[in-house]
């Protein structure tokens, strides 16, 4: 049944398909959208909203970390940022915030990047974070999480993000002692995420390290350049889909430990969220659309952290923009843009209801067209 | 036969069409423009052409509904629209005639929609309608038909229109008694139209709850933003076919009912509206199409009652434009434009004659093309 | 193996292609350019170029259909154009060289072609090309081919183009004594080409009639609103390569009789050419590449024949463009523009030469790849 | 399994894709990007990088041919270009660097085009790059390799590249001798190139020609117009694996002769590279990408060989414009750049990384997801 085609002779490629070929169907019942619940659960950290911050430094700031986890989500600062990078970076976030498509922005990026990490600073942001009185959570590479990983826990934090654009199992290196994420998981207290995958094998591998939650995705937006320097282009209804599917083999195979899928990337709108959610995932991960908010810590420019690489940036810089509204407004309205930008867990409620479903899991079973 | 892909591991998607994506194929004898019917009728009204109004302040005032009553079409107020919150909702729709992109369009549509309902003004509208001697329909959301039913039966009109962006035939709620459409319609003693809806079983739903008339898809036009609002995008070509399918079986299931058709949606020129009949279609809803008259009454300005919604609005206003000509012109011709937005139905008989096809309901086994 | 998609329940629809979505894919030996002939004959006018030109008076006078004649193609006058409704139509086709895409073009065509035929006119047209000493050919529309055929057939042409926008050999009329084609064309002692038609079933129907031409397709070009006012659109590749297997059934049920097929529609530059070519036709119908010739009577301004319907005009006007070169240089070159538009006949020539084949018979059997 | 649609009655077509419809999915290990290789070898001749130059005088002199070597690739200088035309080709150069869109660009290449081939500076040239101390690769058409062979041969050459539009085995010709590709290339002592050529059949003749290496593809790039001048159009993602396939059979056929592919067409950033080499390539050849460097002869100006035909030229004439590194750079970065244009090859060992591939032979297996 799933379609694969030869695209030439001995050369066959799955057919994929991204969020915006496919919408919602509602077939069955309606329901008042009152009586829908959006609340979402990681290991034992409750939230109202399944939603995740995406690490960049355009729209996580300690402060804003605390505000998102005030509202219900989960804010995830990057210890490999200018926090960490600078002991007040309010200066370079200002510089960033005034660049426009004119500037080079990229060597902007890769020069206020080229600022080493000082590990001492990582315990001043994650306390910033937790006396905000918020689910704390932080974002470290694959490359430096046995490097960082001891000043990270010793700082005290609820949840470990292990992310890069693309991270396996089992990574092979001749140079270095490659982390072994299993054994890595095993030896900690907390539950870790960790991401991004593309597919059904990898993400099965990357459950079985023992990840309390799984990215799917590389952040792919309109800003990203994956695919042209990579050649990677992610469809993510299919990438969901499958990944749903090691999720579902995992459970059965384990007897029961659940994996969460955090989507990461073809997400702008409310009915973006909607669609990740219809195709199997248990939350999302926002990047761009939390830097349309006035809390935003650079003013409403964008950039994902792949475009500061200093030899293979991957991603454009997208300029500040005038916000939208708070950050409140951003998630729960009232919004006066038609254009699902705001009001984006609103959005996702009342699509919840139009299509009678009461909460997140039972609305993965929800109907869907394929039009593109 | 029907095309179901698996969009990833055991997440389906069924397959579905715009009108954009077919097209008329002309297979048989050609036919005189002349000998060809575009009547309908719907329960004991007759009509000449088969054209309801989508029942937006932008194009049905208690003046155009007669004028497009007389014309041979149905005009449908809405009443919970401007008509019935305001005495003399002239200012408001002149204001509305002068916005302009630059203005916060959608806040001022949030604004002047804030003011209540007036029920007393229902009857005075009703009565307008009816003193033009035309068939006399209104609209009515599903969350008001109880409320404002009594005062719409007694202001007595023809067909009642009970339409939301998405009807149920089951709307569950543990807030508020919700409308049982089944008891509801059995009650009244004049048809009911109801809708929208998007699938098979739901317009199946729909039809067993006696309604007379069925409105398949919800509304969409460039306007609009039901998609990346709700994630939901209805392909009408399969949705029309869908419901026409339910109708077959509804037939067959109650011995000879036959439920009435109506598309509303994608439908932009003639060559749309024969498209929608050639899919299955008994009759078209037109919205923005209308707009473009000389009796609009917001000068040309264009909104979908959706779009007024006070947190979570689905469509953008679109400004007031130069009439085409007068409602009749737009109807019948002659037309002076060649992109098929003036002689909508001139166009829809002559798609007909080069089919070979005398009325309507022959016409909706035309040959169809899928190029797209 | 043809693909019908099921659009909805019980819908189907066949897929069809357009030209642009196919290419042609050389497969076997080169040839040189210099053995390859583009020579072709229909009844007894051999012609050096498979080229017929659409009877649009922005391209053909009596005094083009001569050059293109000359050069080896086929003109053909519309006997219900200007040259039949004025004197002398030069200041008509001034003024419509003059007009800017400001100017209310379609109410203007619809103005000057208001003007009654004269049916004088149409002897001292057809003798005008026929002492340029080339095949004379005129278009008439199925609608006054009762009324006009004595006077062309008097004033003595080759070829008798009978097209309208769509042509069936069955036309049903209550009003009119309709053209029986049959009949008709079995009186004639000349060739008649007829058409359009869109499909194999018409075809087989219209070469039954006795015509020794059909044309496929209806014209369409970027200017064409067939689609959007009739829901009529042509997938030429499809209604070519359908018309080529009309061709074969009628020669194997006549035992002999050999109907060319000319297409019209979707033609734009050589390439074009070459793949209407290589889909099945015998040859091509130019109608606005040829406008961008010197000699085009109204300066480079292009509009379908439909155009200028009096109530459902079905085409836009393009206006007046800078001139590419002589017709000579348009159909055989030099080119110095890379794309496709002049040299039409050379660019088919060298893409015969690619691929091995001798001639346009032959080229047929040219294989495709579908890539869009 | 392989797609043939029949796009009509009896006339099929294959399903061919372009590697922008297909990308890269990551499906095992990951490697460290140090790991990588991305050598090559033609004969005796290794490369550290799978890059030959496509032989357009905007990117190819003799110093960039060496400059090109002494990076690992391989430079292709065209005997048939500006470089043996002309003693001094500097001034011409110039002069197109400095032309705009305004100008008439196609008739300007003509002109410098017209002027005669001097055999007596293929040596000179020839000389030039061997005293670069790098491998010596020339370009020279089929129509002129039996005339030119003897002077490009004696001036001393490593690898001769025989390259058309389009080359097959066997040339038909009524005029000339046309070349025998069979028996020239076993007459010879060095490794010969031959190409484009577009399916599987042409490239299994070409393999069995005796040539080394076989180049698939037109060189299809932004500005190329084969398209819509000749109706060919190559999707290089199927080529390119239906010439793998020829490859495979060929060197089962002969018990081990391994013919090289080199992808010539669709190629613009890293990610394609990447892909091209994913679909079964053994190396790309480098038109336009290598014109964006400092070394580009003509000042960033761009023109694909067949551009300057003097009747059909196919190919639009790029202007020069602002470069974007050296030549180093373009090839192994550091890129500023987030759209993939900088750092080529550095992109393509990363992409090898991320899915865990050492080597570019293995690298052929990747898993591709077809998404378009």
């Amino acid at each position: 049944m799933r379609d694969v085609v030869e695209i030439g002779m001995g050369k066959t490629a799955l057919r994929g398909y991204h969020l915006d070929d496919v919408a919602i169907v509602p077939t069955r019942r309606t329901r008042d959208v009152d009586d829908v619940s959006t609340a979402w659960q990681l290991d034992a950290y409750p939230f109202a909203i399944p939603c995740v911050a995406h690490p960049s430094d355009a729209t996580m700031s300690p402060a804003t970390a605390v505000t998102l986890g005030r509202l219900g989500g989960l804010g995830v600062l990057n210890v490999e940022g200018l926090w960490t990078r600078y002991e007040d970076p309010a200066k370079v976030l200002e510089e960033l915030s005034l660049l426009d498509d004119e500037a080079p922005t990229t060597r902007k990026l890769q020069e206020v990047y080229a600022e080493p990490i000082r590990p001492e600073l990582i315990a001043d942001r994650v306390r910033a974070v937790r006396e905000g009185g918020v689910t704390v959570a932080v974002r470290v590479s694959p490359q430096h999480t046995l490097t960082l990983a001891p000043v990270i826990l010793d700082a005290g934090v609820d949840i470990l993000v292990i992310q890069g654009t693309l991270v396996s199992a089992e990574h092979v290196s001749t140079v270095d002692e490659p982390l072994n994420l299993k054994e890595f998981i095993a030896d900690l207290d907390l539950p870790v995420i960790v991401g991004g995958c593309t597919d059904y094998k990898t993400a099965l591998h990357l459950m079985r390290t023992g990840a309390a939650g799984v990215i799917v995705g590389v952040g792919a937006d309109e800003w990203s350049t994956t695919d042209t320097v990579l050649g990677i282009r992610v469809p993510m209804a299919t990438a969901i889909a499958d990944a749903a599917a090691a999720r579902r083999d995992y459970l059965d195979e384990t007897g029961g430990r659940y994996v969460h899928l955090i989507a990461d990337g073809g997400l702008r709108t409310s009915g973006d969220v909607a669609k990740a959610l219809g195709c199997g995932a248990d939350a999302v991960m926002l990047g761009e659309p939390l830097s349309a908010c006035v809390e935003a810590p650079a003013g409403g420019a964008w950039w994902h952290p792949a475009a500061s690489h200093p030899s293979l940036p991957r991603g454009a810089f997208g300029p500040a923009q005038q916000p939208l509204g708070s950050m409140e407004r951003l998630l729960f309205g009232p919004s006066d843009d038609a254009e699902g930008t705001l009001n984006l867990f609103g959005g996702l409620r009342r699509a919840m209801a139009k299509c009678g479903y009461r909460d997140v899991k039972e609305f993965q079973k929800v109907s869907l067209v394929l039009d593109r």
